[in-house]
């Protein structure tokens, strides 16, 4: 859109949402416009949205999940099996587990994965927070339920050495085939694991 | 997600979200996601334009269209050639044609189509306002850029209708506009073309 079109206060709209994952140009022109026609309705409500969620948003200090409380929702729930931690890359890795309800434990949350390319090194990473959980006791067994990518395992291995020495169990999720998934469209290294990991009927 | 899982802000933002175009349950989970974890570069300044934005969106009162100030931008510009009018059904085409740099004309917004099924007549929509600019003279031609629907031809004869009398040209975009399509879809190249063979109604 021509600088000249509309206002300048549409314009940087319309770039701000340009920056949002999913959101192009054209459509982050079209959101803009979807707002500016409804503003009682969204824009005005959203905005709102915005700057509460800016005010009141915080990283727990003790897990590193994103919340508006500190500690978070989930590390204050007492009906949590806080014996079991679950170590995730990301928050929506979190959130994602917690939509299946995968597991009623605790989480520990990253931040990344290690990525010596890009600079990440473990200092970069929520590790030291981990291991001090580990190292405080109650802690009986760790999940790490890094993504399946060659980053995401080199991590997974670096904690693993860290966490040696500590009386814990430590486990990954499965490899498998997904529920629903045709096998016709699984890459080979994730159909030889369910292979692998075969079960009983 | 779960309602426990984040604060109820971050729940609100996301429900904000996912009533924008273009993004989903799941995608306006990412992008609450990515506004909290950008509060400084992104959050803040987001929550800022939208809030000005809402502040100083008007509509324009000449012809119909958003912009940050009454008369908009483009009825302020002395370098507009105020003969020729382009009546756009929506902000979108407006800015559509702006784009593609059809026609350094002036516009009219009607705001919609006529649509008997949905209640939307000739009182909805900004049509008293357009006979009233072409009653104030100095008009030459009127371009009907309306969609090229039933609803858009429909809205389009009536509008011809209402001009019957006065002394103007009534041209539309060429055919290569396909059936059905609109405008706000289109590339640049197929809207000049069809800009630059508008024929006589
Ligand atoms: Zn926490
Ligand atoms: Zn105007």
């Amino acid at each position: 859109m021509a600088k000249s079109i509309a206002g300048p206060e549409i314009e940087r709209l319309i770039q701000l949402l340009a920056k949002l994952p999913g959101l192009g140009p054209r459509s982050a022109r079209r959101a803009a416009l979807h707002l500016v026609k409804r503003r009682e309705q969204l824009l005005g409500p959203l905005a709102g949205a915005m700057a509460e969620a800016n005010e009141s948003v915080r990283t727990c200090s003790n897990c590193g999940n994103v919340d508006t409380r500190d500690p978070c929702t989930i590390c204050a729930d007492p009906g949590r099996d806080r014996s079991t931690l679950i170590v995730v890359e990301d928050v929506s890795d979190l959130w994602a587990l917690e939509r299946a309800k995968a597991l009623n434990a605790a989480y520990h949350v990253l931040g990344g994965v290690l990525s010596p390319l890009e600079g990440i090194g473990p200092e970069e990473l929520n590790i030291a927070r981990l291991v001090e959980r580990v190292a405080e006791g109650g802690i009986a067994e760790i999940v790490i339920a890094v993504n399946a990518t060659v980053e995401g395992q080199t991590t997974a291995h670096y904690l693993m050495d860290q966490l040696e020495g500590f009386d814990i169990k430590i486990t990954r999720l499965a490899h498998g085939v997904p529920v629903g998934g045709e096998l016709d469209y699984l890459d080979e290294g994730t159909l030889s694991a369910a292979m692998r990991s075969r079960t009983k009927f």
